[in-house]
């Protein structure tokens, strides 16, 4: 019985696991007067992820407050490390557009932990 | 007629504008070892934070990563940028619970721009 059960839940446990998305956040520092240039790389590495398989969302965050550390932060849904990784890795190799010179990225993925 | 265009704006707009809330991104960089203070900090925080006025939601984000360099992430909504600081401020005075030494905060309000 006890044997059973656990065959049941190995069963039904990979399929909760996988209906939980990852979450990216991603805190950019933009060097000052290059804003425009960012938001245009940003669109550039969006389009090219959004056709990559595991890939749900993405939303650009822009600081109200322009002394902010992060004037832009990406938070983006993945559905899983695994899809995220190997897009992140496809791109780094494909991606034409040109980076902006100075500008720095802390991305890491997260899980909500508490309301 | 154009003046009563106007003045049917000028009732809507406002309303318009208040429905936009302000998103709250709060990186925070934790002393290795203090995870588990620096989240009974945050829970008490909120515990103020959502009994003021203007306050929406809050979600407390925890990279899956050990290595993160910011470890918690806080994505807070509050109706306008007024309440939010009315209400921080209310908090650096009254709240009672220890800060986390060597604990850093990056907060900052953001719109969304681009999806």
């Amino acid at each position: 019985m006890k044997h059973l059960l656990i065959s049941i839940l190995m069963l039904i446990l990979p399929t909760t696991a996988m209906a939980q998305n990852v979450i990216l956040i991603n805190p950019f520092e933009v060097p000052k007067g290059q804003e425009a240039e960012a938001i245009v790389y940003w669109e550039a590495a969006r389009d090219f992820l959004q056709q990559q398989p595991g890939y749900v969302s993405t939303e650009l965050h822009q600081s109200i407050q322009p002394n902010a550390r992060f004037h832009l932060i990406n938070i983006a849904e993945w559905e899983n490390i695994e899809t995220f990784k190997a897009a992140t890795s496809k791109m780094r190799k494909e991606l034409t557009q040109k980076r902006i010179e100075g500008m720095k990225f802390y991305p890491a993925l997260y899980d909500i932990i508490r309301k």
